[in-house]
């Protein structure tokens, strides 16, 4: 794309550039209004060289915006070694709410091509970061981001004019840093790493190379592009993508029907296990810790099924500097207007920390599926989005293991009595719990398909029979004891797990 | 307070305190329950020696409670050198929702002491931080959190036991950091200095120095105390504090009378004067980015008084990269639920950054005020506790700056007018726009006691006159560019602010 790329003039005078770039930024205010109207979220990446004038481009774009509906981001450059989450966790974190812009002045692009430039991520890592851009902008179009992709390109000896400039000048010589001379230094390898990665990453989102030799020109460019882009999301409407036929490596997943729902384990056996695996885990939280190797533990099941005490039986013996609870409710209105996945992104461990999640991203796939609160295209599309999300955190060297908590209705309806006739446990039970528990068919057609559907190789689904409530806990326990086991002892190098890793069982 | 410290015998026996222990927990467990009820919000901040077993206790007390209600705060030491915030951010980021729990392993005491023996603050920075502790305690309090401050007190022999026994084990030996060998080492040198800081705060809230020589000991004081502590609460209800009688150098305020909205500038003047100071913004810009001063601009004035506008014409020259502009609407149920500085506090710009508020925390002796949001008590207490925020910002290092943009009703009607009779600027002229405005005589007396009560001579307060856009923006350059200029010459080392500084006008 830069190989071939040829400056043309457009023949505008001063005066006339001046007046096109008034009439369009003009039209992008009124934008910004029917946007956020339509409740349509925009994100401007812009990339490119080092002097190419990045920050003065987005300034010129935001100089008439309202700033109550965009920001801008800006992203430190963290050594891989010092990265304590999965190289998409940031910019996912900054995902603007619907009907407002974001402005990232450098993103996903420069972040790969510097690591790889840098030799801090292997060759067979950076594919697997390229593929990884490609699923994030798939997955932000197919829900609803207008996403505007440009790149700043100048050439060779105009950066250098430029560097000299700022160097000649005692107030702005602080602002060259060895990071720039070294682009300029070697610009040819970087013109490759950049084209190169233009080339890869044009599958979903398209790129624009701007002349930015000159300062006005991408100026008026960028506007147009944007309000381009603008103009048709406008005109067709929040886009909504399908279901990809993307082919994961699955288990074929476990059925709720071959649960053995009459498993148990006797009292005194419960306690000696309980302590030896509580001891056991304890100290392999340590030795996860200085690996750094982060955990993600999942529960999801029925009410009443027993999530809570089974989570406490894993925490207790866990310190509590290490580790994180996360109960996951219905979503803020924040949260409801990002991309679904934002809040679960946003609560990921540290490396060598430990997440449990007190249900999870699976909501997609049944509360929303089955009370309607999202398209079927959403949920449909979830299965897939949601393999590719676990595949980030193992990819980064996380240890993912999903539990469903499993119970027969019998059970359901024995503890829901109980909790109603006990006065300290009412409040556990509530009107919802029973209007739930009507829809049990529906919730088992899903929760079927969902094991089905999400149980992959790198992430695999565990139900664990709960109705002898301590026979699901040591059950849980030795899971995860032996998943964490094999963890510490198989763990290498992170940024290393660019192949599927060995079946998990 | 830990001087005087003996060592008392409960004279429990093993199985006595275990049953002892199970009740209070149990307790509190309800407890969380009537506590999250009652919307009342829990800070437990665990102090001590290094281990004492903090880590510990923390996970005995969580062990039952429901994870959804409560979470667990610990903070890396960060060397003064490169705190990019002040240092009471760190704890007001974490602060509880009302109704929930939260912990925190160690916090603004180890913060201080530490820094203070490690020689990173001054004498008389410690002082100031002793201070800022008393009051953000007091706030707290004043605001309805339920705050209990534990000590767990070791003896320097057991301490070295401690010590030995991780260092023996191989699986342990990593944890014994330098940290704890100096402060083995010097063990005599900390306790007068614990010491210290405990006697100097416990002017708000009382200090519980725990006997944790044995493991079971301070488990089973920790959970009376808290549990004694919720009892108080739920009994007297939320706690609503006065307002203090503290004296804040005020320089008077300027007040609206004094006024002259005839204040104009001619077109062409503009011109020129507008290039020539976003020309010196831009670089004075760089110039705090390198010396790190952080910049607060706070926005307040009547609705289409031409906020927006000045604004755009600051944040114009500036690097995106350095600056934010952060609109304030009204909270989120989230922000509703905590401090009301508490959305403030987790805003403030990195040091060497640019922060530009559009409404601010001004709203609580206004709109707050007018429109019933809060109590009388709470407005009340609010310059104060708004002089004591803007004093952490300014020790720190901050220049904070003050603007009401003014007109009169007359004006304001006028463009209202104009407004509603531009259809794309329609969208800016609301029913509420008109309901504020009949409450013109409410607002201007609640202005002028702000601008009394709240015009300090480190924070000032700003009238710019606004009838004439154009002067009021030209006015508030100026401002800006004096303000940072004098920072910029004047400003020498971070901390070294604890006296009030000399008078900014």
């Amino acid at each position: 794309m830069l190989k071939e790329f040829k400056r043309k003039n457009d023949g505008l005078g001063k005066e006339e550039r001046k007046a096109r770039i008034e009439e369009q930024r003009a039209k992008m205010v009124r934008q910004q209004q029917e946007m956020g109207e339509a409740k349509l979220p925009v994100i401007v990446l812009v990339e490119g060289w080092d002097s190419a004038g990045k920050g003065h481009l987005i300034n010129e774009l935001i100089c008439e915006m309202d700033p109550r509906f965009y920001s801008v981001a800006t992203f430190q450059r963290v050594p891989e070694s010092e990265e304590r989450f999965p190289f998409l966790q940031k910019f996912f974190q900054v995902l603007p709410e619907n009907g407002k812009y974001l402005f990232l002045d450098t993103g996903w692009m420069e972040d790969t091509v510097q690591k790889y430039l840098r030799r801090e991520i292997t060759a067979g890592e950076y594919e697997r970061r390229v593929e990884s851009c490609n699923v994030f902008e798939r997955q932000l179009r197919d829900n609803g981001y207008v996403v505007v992709k440009l790149f700043l390109h100048i050439s060779r000896a105009e950066q250098l004019r430029r560097i000299s400039a700022l160097w000649e000048n005692r107030d702005t010589a602080w602002r060259v840093t060895q990071d720039e001379l070294w682009q300029q230094n070697e610009y040819d390898r970087f013109l490759k790493a950049y084209d190169q990665f233009m080339e890869d990453t044009q599958r979903f989102v398209p790129w624009h190379v701007l002349d930015a030799e000159s300062r006005k020109k991408p100026l008026l460019e960028a506007l147009e592009i944007i309000n381009a882009a603008s103009d048709a999301a406008l005109a067709r409407g929040r886009y909504v993508g399908k279901a990809t036929d993307k082919v994961f490596p699955l288990l074929g997943g476990p059925s709720l029907k071959d649960a053995d729902l009459t498993a148990s384990i006797d009292p005194e056996e419960y306690k000696t296990e309980l302590k030896r695996l509580q001891d056991k885990l304890r100290e392999l939280h340590n030795r996860i810790y200085r690996k750094r190797i982060p955990v993600v533990l999942c529960y999801e099941g029925w009410d009443a099924a027993g999530k809570g005490g089974n989570i406490r039986r894993i925490a207790y013996p866990l310190d509590p500097r290490g580790f994180d609870v996360i109960p996951v409710a219905s979503p803020t209105p924040g949260e409801l207007a990002r991309h679904y996945l934002w809040r679960f992104w946003t609560r990921l461990p540290r490396s060598g920390h430990v997440a449990i999640f007190d249900r999870t991203w699976y909501g997609r796939v049944m509360v929303e599926r089955i009370e309607g609160f999202c398209s079927e295209d959403d949920w449909k599309r979830a299965y897939g989005e949601i393999n590719e999300f676990e595949k980030e955190l193992t990819d980064w060297g996380a240890v993912v293991l999903k539990f469903w908590i499993h119970i027969d209705p019998e059970t359901q309806l024995e503890r829901f009595t109980a909790r109603q006739n006990t006065p300290e446990k009412q409040w556990k039970i509530t009107e919802e719990d029973w209007r739930n528990r009507d829809k049990w068919p529906q919730y088992e057609e899903a929760v079927e398909e969902m094991l089905r559907k999400t149980s992959t190789e790198y992430a695999p689904w565990y139900i664990i029979e709960s109705v002898d409530k301590k026979y699901a806990r040591i059950r849980t326990l030795r899971i995860v004891t032996d998943a964490l086991e094999k963890a510490v002892n198989e763990y290498v190098v992170r940024g290393m797990r660019s192949e599927w890793p060995e079946k998990t069982k």
